[in-house]
């Protein structure tokens, strides 16, 4: 059984990164930058309800740290989780480049996350940026898959958070948020994407684990444990 | 009551083809590529729970076959499904021709796939791009309708599902991943559409059947076969 | 109690037409097309959240009718509901309006409905698209609505139906679907928008009315009917 | 327990101001006027789900106020969350002020709302608009949350209700409908932006007032208040 989790966050990661990094390389520039956060938002909030129940869908080592620092895995899991993501984001930036060489398809970008001269944002506000936006993103995911009784309301506040995180950072250094989304691709975009990796995993992973420490210092109101209590949106009045 | 699937197909694709094809045919250049993309998946999304409860709403001769590598439907039923989707796509088709040309609307393309010369793809990539963009899709489609559960996700899951291939593919062939949807605009729209409607085929039922044959081998989590166990998102530790 | 539904018609077709003309009205060209298409989608997205369980949230004559021809509302509250939306849309349209002189907006298009010279679509290509336009929407809305536990997903399927049936309609003329979407507008758009009232009243009525009688020849799978075997998108094999 | 409202309040408001405004500072041109307003709604979206049920996701005093008026807060929690909305709005706009900074990113707007000479609508027409779009966003946000079991539905209604009053506002005056979405920035742009502050204070909580005497006025249909016989969209027949 175990197996097929780890098949589920290959596939997974595999076919985020196909369609969402493919969408920005074989899109490019007739669907835009908002179409490109549409690609990432809406094919990971598909896969969360596809395979959910298999895996999770975590398809991001930030969240699978972040699950691990909240102990909703284990350290060996998590280990074959992030392989198997890896592996999976190489798989799917190997797809875009086929299509895109035996099509002939004339690209506008590489679809590597990218600072420095020429681009949206020097390095260091691209660590700040990538450890604000992965907050942001696993924070929302960490605390919407803590509640049992959310499975629809997951797969839209993931998703949709992603798309947020994109229409901000796209300009800027693209967006990664996601260590395995940026090494797939910078393989086939060359040295300066090689080189400028280590930002795209380190900053990511340093967001994950803030987002952790603080979802799990953060309680549910106590009558919200009880299902039939539940408002959202709406707090009781203590008075 | 086995008439009422069919006719719900036939009426489900032509909405599909009408609303979809229609929306780049009657509606571009100002909608652009992300609001065709949309009117795809959200067309379907509505579909799916108007129609769903009736046949399934498979509207896409992909789909059920897929459906039927899964054991989910019948032969004699698969092929009166496929039947009825191809003559709503060409209804579909034909109801878009009229109001074209009894209402003298300027359009600026015709609605059918297409590849080669002029395109953005050659013939070679698309048979890759339509398989991969396929199994993408129908992988997500077959993994959500086999959970009971998740009535309400499946809509949004399979809908958004559609809208992230044409992001990827509109620019390229147009995206087909339905053969129904191919046939019905290449009929009125001439000798070169259909001299590669094989394509478009043939290509979205070679990606149905793998996809169906990956969801089939990956199992959910046992955990997760309870309902009130079921976290999309967490996975349980096994430490 | 029955104020309450009325009221409810008068307000929510009040804020359709405010949010949703006004998107186009105050908010172009800045939003473009798929910028209303959204605004029409999303605002009664919300509205159906809101009211339905007011007064059902029809906010448009067209629903009223489909929903009359089907029993699901008497003839009296049918006559009081269509009243309701008339006078609310008008009400909306006051308020742009209001906020347009008020605010010295610099405004490109008045909002109204329209065919004829100058426009994307004759006259009788509209009465074309407006029926099947309509049938769309009314026959996504009376099958969703019938069913009891679909009420989450009645929000998406309709609200994400009126918003495809815009993104085919805008370029052409505009998109009614909706009488009462129409009457408000045109009142303050002038003389021409007035002497075309008539297609955008007529169309409509006779799209919801077709899909009225469409939807209820169209019966669910009779396992549907229970609902813990309920499965969208998976038909049950009969072989 | 009630310290983890508080901090939720100022994490919401602090996320919902940097993604959001951050999409137009950081953002802008590329992804446009309709991807500013997604970045709105959908982040809200996403924060009502995972904090929703931590502290019920104002993150707007005019909500916190509408929610006092119909009470469901206390008058001491009110003060509290307002002040930790306004603080969390100054520290999302801090960040956005930091990324841009030291990112050396090139901005073409500041994110503060504005009126008057150079903008897109006057003062007299500002009041109005902010009063009129707060009245539909906070009118829908305290219908959907005055009912139990709609907690799906709830994130859906308030995020979407979001985007639609900034596509609608956007162009106008960026759109305020919070007050603490508007202090933030402001204070990092300038004279001109603290010297309007107050119309973005004042109006937004008179529509907010406004929708809650009106909601709280408006009851469901009676049998709507049993669950089995809820269904939204399809009022019951009294002939």
């Amino acid at each position: 059984m175990r197996a097929d989790r780890y098949v589920a966050e290959f596939l997974g990661t595999a076919v985020l990164v196909f369609i969402a990094v493919g969408s920005a390389v074989l899109g490019l520039p007739e669907i835009g930058a908002v179409g490109v956060a549409f690609a990432f938002g809406l094919v990971l909030l598909g896969l969360v309800y596809a395979i959910g129940p298999v895996s999770g869908c975590h398809v991001n080592p930030a969240v699978t740290a972040g699950a691990w620092i909240m102990r909703q895995i284990s350290s060996t899991d998590a280990i074959c989780y992030i392989v198997a993501q890896v592996l999976g984001g190489i798989a799917g930036a190997a797809v875009i480049k086929l299509v895109a060489s035996v099509g002939e398809v004339k690209t506008t970008v590489d679809g590597a996350n990218a600072y420095g001269p020429g681009e949206g944002i020097n390095g260091a506000g691209t660590f700040i940026l990538e450890v604000v936006l992965t907050f942001v993103f696993v924070f929302v995911v960490l605390l919407v898959v803590r509640r049992k009784a959310a499975a629809t309301a997951a797969g839209l506040a993931i998703g949709f958070a992603l798309t947020v995180v994109h229409l901000v950072g796209i300009p800027l250094d693209g967006t990664s948020v996601n260590p395995a989304r940026s090494i797939g691709p910078a393989l086939f975009a060359g040295a300066k994407a090689i080189s400028q990796l280590w930002m795209f995993i380190l900053a990511p992973l340093v967001g994950g684990v803030l987002a952790a420490l603080v979802a799990q210092a953060l309680r549910d109101a106590p009558e919200d444990t009880e299902v039939e209590k539940r408002r959202i949106g709406a707090p009781r009045t203590d008075g």
